[in-house]
């Protein structure tokens, strides 16, 4: 990524999100000095510069951060989402190849060209809700080569949009056809062959299992996080989103990044993730597509000071949405977080669950030049209304990106 | 609106929305004929002109119509959101002025221009979702002056965008604070005096009524709709949201529209509509945001086949989305409907609870030239995936309007 050596950004109403201070830590309007992609300074007197971009008092925000997706992928399910609404039962569905598993037959087709073009109106929909970081997954390939080629795909988003993607190997998604009835033969392809290639090719930062009854038991999961931590990858969890399991508590155990969905987690699992600093990720796209009433245990992960992010979860199966901010709407409506919480969601948090929550996701001296402006009078308003356009321009690594 | 008098759209999918034929009408690759803002052929053999406008394959549909909407007004309520959110009881937000009377007050200080100029990016959205007609409801005046000036600002937005704009009188919204306690004498004022003035001056094709226990009742609502026949007007109603008053047979009695709403509507209420052929309006975004649980009674209507349209309920207090395809996906995903119904839901019946249904809603020869184009491959999707960008250009009275 080149870096724009100087650029003043003036006249803007900082929201910081530091923790520690009050609310939103909203600015008067100061200006930011922006020098090799960085944050060099934030002030609230004028910066002389020969590169000035006038914020006008506009509301300028750390960029905003989706840490959960699984923006990579081919084929639709809409035909699916249609035979389901019109009464088609399950069996018949996954009898006419159905499910994830024709997303991964989709997406074992395509090539890492194809799955890069497939992805980007979907990240130019979360581009247009301030996104700046994406977590991207594997997992629709579960193979050896097709999980390498979705990370590769991920990773060209990079070339093609103004945005950082981080990698997750999610090989340990789903079982693949070929190792029907043989999971443990699966997870020992994923532990002994793909995670080391993963690692000797840096093809990704962390690694992902679905911790779930229709997914992986504790004890294959915790291979797995073994094998990571041996390659000096994070971990991270698909965990308590069906039942509990444990899962949240185990990736707690081995100091993971972030637990995802937990609906089912419990006080002893919200004590867990408090005790390692891992963040709860919520993901209410997933709650509302899949019709779900158990609600994650908010209030106990507030007592506890667990820090709370927000993500898309966009995936074709269950939460096909390219659009954080109606996210964050959700999370106010469904789970009744705060307009703050779920800002702090997108942003310090999310930088957090991807390790990188001393460098991105506040505006602060010395952090990343990743920074949103825009259009609108007050931070509640991300979570309130949806729709009507409002991003006015995004930077990243201190590069503008007008809309 | 200026027509342009010859255009060709070659190789288009066309989703027709014909009643009477199966599914969503799909055709072969076809090529329609646009002449003085009307669809003049839809031929499958190619068509000469000077004015072509190749589609290369992809989807043409019925211009969307979004026909219930509050798009007109001024001031936030984000605030009276986060308060909720934060636990600030009822009585402690009404009493800071929050609530509909914030919305008044704010509407009532704004100047024509200032709300139509406010209205622009929430119009946006919606044209982004494929929309080419909106209905635009008053109801934050509540004088008279203050209500006409409403829909002045509601037709000015034609003179902005490429867009046709119905609007509806809704005086009777809610008691002005000026007639607290006197509500008889309100309705008085509607039907004498700002009726006659809005039939004479012709700002509005329909009336509208918000017929509940925190609205205004049956009686109120009969003399509304009294006073709006003998103006020549059509009328419509909010009813059956929050019980079951009867509005919705009162509708129907008055030859209404549509009927709004209506999760309390029963089997009666439903042939009522039925009979009269008036369209049910289904606002699953008001429903998703006030975290309603009673249903409207989607299986009855379905039986005795009443029309049922969808749309945004576009409004600061209980429904802020300016986003007609999320609607839709509330649709399926709340209420059950198919991919097919929330379609007919906004271009055939939609166009029917406008008064357009013989001209608007579907592509069929001698109809209004209102159309998308979409870069998508399946009409199943417009329910599903949300978020990604993916319309091409719409036309408005065969005026094309790239994105
Ligand atoms: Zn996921
Ligand atoms: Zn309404």
């Amino acid at each position: 990524m080149s870096f724009c050596s100087d650029l003043v950004l003036s006249n803007a109403k900082v929201v910081s999100m530091t923790p520690g201070q009050d609310g939103y830590a909203l600015s008067p309007l100061c200006h930011l000095h922006i020098k090799d992609g960085r944050i060099a300074a934030v002030s609230q007197q004028p910066i002389e510069s020969q590169n000035t971009y006038d914020c006008q008092g506009k509301l300028v925000t750390p960029g905003f951060i989706d840490c959960h997706t699984h923006l990579i992928f081919a084929g639709s399910r809409a035909n699916e989402f249609e035979m389901r609404l019109n009464g088609v039962p399950y069996q018949e569905i996954a009898k006419q190849g159905g499910g994830i598993l024709s997303t991964v037959k989709a997406t074992r087709q395509a090539s890492e060209e194809q799955l890069t073009e497939l992805a980007l109106p979907r990240l130019d929909g979360l581009i247009q809700t301030g996104v700046t970081s994406v977590e991207v997954k594997s997992g629709y390939g579960l193979t050896i080569d097709d999980e390498l080629k979705m990370l590769r795909a991920a990773k060209a988003l990079e070339a093609h949009r103004k945005i950082r993607v981080s990698t997750t190997l999610l090989a340990a998604h789903a079982l693949p056809p070929e190792y029907a009835g043989r999971p443990d033969d699966y997870i020992e392809l994923v532990c002994k062959e793909i995670i080391p290639l993963v690692a000797e090719e840096q093809l990704a930062t962390s690694v992902d299992v679905f911790c779930e009854s229709i997914g992986f038991d504790l004890t294959q999961t915790e291979k797995v996080f073994q094998a990571a931590a041996e390659h000096g990858l994070n971990v991270k969890g698909h965990t308590e989103q069906l039942s509990n399991l444990g899962g949240s508590a185990l990736t707690a155990r081995y100091s993971g990044l972030s637990a995802d969905h937990i609906e089912f987690l419990d006080e002893d699992g919200v004590k867990a993730l408090a005790a390692s600093n891992t963040v709860a990720t919520l993901l209410p796209g997933a709650f509302y597509f899949l019709k779900e009433t158990q609600l994650p245990p908010i209030e106990l992960l507030r007592q506890h000071k667990v820090p709370m992010a927000i993500a898309t979860d966009l995936n074709p199966g269950t939460s096909p949405f390219a659009d954080l901010t109606m996210m964050m709407n959700m999370g106010c409506t469904l789970f009744g977080l705060t307009p703050e919480e779920t800002l702090r969601g997108v942003t310090s948090n999310a930088a957090k669950a991807l390790g990188y929550g001393e460098s991105r996701g506040q505006i602060v001296t010395g952090f990343d030049a990743d920074l949103a402006i825009w259009d609108i009078s007050h931070p509640a308003e991300f979570s309130y209304f949806q729709g009507a356009p409002r991003l006015s321009a995004r930077l990243v690594a201190g590069e503008l990106d007008h809309v």
